[in-house]
C-alpha cells in the first residue's frame, strides 16, 4: 500500500490523504466512507473523520487504527473500484507534514563514514532536523544565499506507527507505519562552521521526503534495499541498506530506549557514500540541478534545485 | 503579564491558557468571554474559541492576535474583577507544550565555554530538543538508568509571537511573544559520546519550562537580567543575560536568516558557568536534588529529580 499526500494541481487547498494504486490516485477518506455504507457501523461523517482523519498530519498521529482502515480501504477499492483520479492532475505533498521529530542519523554506513574522514561511532550519531525544511516529492529544493555548498544524501527514511519507549530490536519492525525516501540535504559550510550540524540541516524548504509511505507489511526486510543518487543523470551514491552499520531494528532500539517515539514520527537512517563534498574537487548543488534518488520497492523521487 | 498553562489539581483534564494575577489564577477565555459580552462584537461561543483557543499549543501558534486579546483581559480583569482561584488548587503545565522548534544555544557565555573547555564560536551554536523532553514548573525531572550524569543549565528562554524570516536585530524584539525559564536538562555521558548533542539533550520528560510566560512588553531589555541556579539550596550558577555572546536580537537575526521561526517556538538561550559537570569534583544530579532556577523580572522555578 502506497499512503499518499495529495491535493488538486489546479485548486490547491488543504492536502489530503489518498492511496496511489497503480498510477491512480483515490482520496482515503472518501472511499473509506463508501466502505463504512456497506457495514452496519453507520457512516456518520463525524465519526469517519474521526476514525480517517483526512489531513496526513492527523492520520499518522491516529497510529495503528488508522493504518489498518487504510488497508481495509484498499481491498475495498480494487475489489469494488472506485473514484480515481490520475496522478497527473494531482499535486503530491511530503507524505508526513508535521512530525513530533525528525531524527537522524549520522555516519550510518562504513564507506561514507571513511569519505567524511569520520570514524564509526561507538553509537548511533542522532541529529535532528525539524519540519520547516520538509517539502513535497516533486517541490524544489531551495538554495538559499546563506550557502554556497549545498549537498543531497539519499536516506531510507522511517515513518513510525506506533508509540515505542525501550522497544527491543526482535520487535522493533511492528512500530513502523512504511517507508519512504528522504533526501538529508546538507549545507555543508553552515554544518560544519560549529560542532553542531544543526543549522546547516534544517534549512527552510530544503528537504524532500516522499513520494509516499510504503507501507511496512510490504518490506519484510528493510535491511535489504538497493538505494542510489543521481545528479542531472550522472549516478553518484550507489549501495544497500545492508550496509548500515546500524540497522533498522537497532535505530528503533537505540533510539526508543531515550526518546518515547509516537506515531508518524521520521527517522532517516543515515546516507552511503558518493556525497558532493567528498568528491574530488567537491560538487555541489546548484540552481537547477536535478536530484534523483531511489530506493528499491519504494521508487523514486526528482527534485530541481532553486536559488531564491 | 504572566500567561500560564493551568488544571486543576483534583480534576487533571487538558490545560487551558490562564492568566496569574498576583497570587491568582484566572481562566482566560472565560474572562475573554465576559469581555465580548460587553462589547458589540458579540459572545459567539464558537468565535471566541478561535479568537482566544483555551489550549495553549493552539493559543501561541495564533500568534500575536492571541497576544493582544490576552493583554486587553487581563485589564478588563484588573478594572471588573474576575472570578479567580488560587494557584495553590492548580498545577501548571509547561507554558508552551509542543512547539514546532526547541532551538538551543551552546557556549553561549564565555566563562561557560571556558569551564567546558570549549572555544567561543564565531556564530552561534544551535542543537534541538524535542517536545517530547518538556515538562511543567512543578513536575519531576526524570532520570532515566541510561545516564550516570545528569547535568542542570539555567536559561533564559524565548517564545516566538510572530513568524520571523530574515527579521534585523533592530527589528527582533517585536518577534518575541515573551520570556519564560529553561532548565537545558543534559545527560553528560549521552551527550559526549557521539559528536552530535542530541542524544543527551531530548531525554523523555527532562526539561523543565516555567513557571509561565511574562509578555514581552514587561521585560524591555531581555539583555541585563540576573541568572542564578542552585541544587539543595546551594548556590551554582550566577550571571546576568548582559554576558550573553550572543544577545537575544542577534539570536533572532542569525536563527532567522536559516530557518522561518513560528509562534509559539522556543530559544533557550544559553547558559553560564556553573554547571555539575565542570565542578571539581564533577557533582551531577541524583533522585531527590531539588533544583531552583531564577530568572530576574520572570521568577523562579523548583523541580526534584526523580530516578524511573
Amino acid at each position: 500500500m502506497r499512503l499518499i499526500s495529495y491535493r488538486p494541481k489546479e485548486i490547491p487547498g488543504n492536502f489530503r490523504m489518498g492511496l496511489m494504486i497503480e498510477e491512480n490516485v483515490y482520496d482515503l477518506q472518501e472511499h473509506y466512507s463508501s466502505l463504512a455504507k456497506t457495514k452496519k457501523t453507520g457512516e456518520h461523517a463525524e465519526w469517519i473523520d474521526r476514525m480517517v482523519p483526512s489531513d496526513p498530519g492527523s492520520f499518522y498521529r491516529l497510529g495503528e487504527q488508522t493504518l489498518k482502515v487504510a488497508k481495509e480501504t484498499e481491498q475495498f477499492i480494487k475489489q469494488q473500484g472506485g473514484q480515481a483520479v490520475s496522478k497527473e492532475v494531482v499535486e503530491l505533498g511530503t507524505p508526513v507534514p508535521e512530525p513530533s521529530k525528525i531524527i537522524c542519523i549520522g555516519k550510518n554506513y562504513a564507506a561514507h563514514a571513511a569519505e567524511m574522514k569520520g570514524e564509526v561511532s561507538d553509537f548511533p550519531v542522532l541529529f535532528a532536523k525539524f519540519s520547516n525544511a520538509l517539502i513535497g516529492p516533486n517541490e524544489d529544493i531551495e538554495k538559499p544565499s546563506a550557502t554556497k555548498k549545498l549537498d543531497y544524501e539519499v536516506e531510507l527514511g522511517i515513518v513510525i506507527g506506533r508509540e515505542a519507549s525501550n522497544v527491543k530490536k526482535e520487535d522493533a519492525l511492528g512500530y513502523i507505519a512504511g517507508y519512504t525516501i528522504g533526501n538529508d540535504i546538507s549545507a555543508r559550510d553552515l554544518q560544519k562552521r560549529t560542532p553542531q550540524w544543526l543549522q546547516g540541516k534544517t534549512l527552510d524548504r530544503s528537504t524532500p521526503v516522499g513520494p509516499w509511505v510504503v507501507s511496512a507489511g510490504e518490506i519484510e526486510d528493510p535491511s535489504n534495499l538497493s538505494i542510489r543518487s543521481y545528479i542531472n543523470g550522472e549516478l553518484r551514491q550507489e549501495s544497500n541498506t545492508s550496509h548500515l552499520i546500524y540497522d533498522v531494528p537497532y535505530l528503533i532500539e537505540f533510539i526508543s530506549g531515550l526518546i518515547t517515539l509516537k506515531p508518524g514520527d521520521i527517522i532517516l537512517s543515515g546516507t552511503p557514500d558518493g556525497v558532493g563534498v567528498a568528491m574530488d574537487p567537491p560538487q555541489f548543488l546548484e540552481d537547477g540541478d536535478i536530484v534523483r534518488l531511489e530506493i528499491e520497492r519504494i521508487g523514486s523521487m526528482e527534485n530541481k534545485v532553486r536559488k531564491v
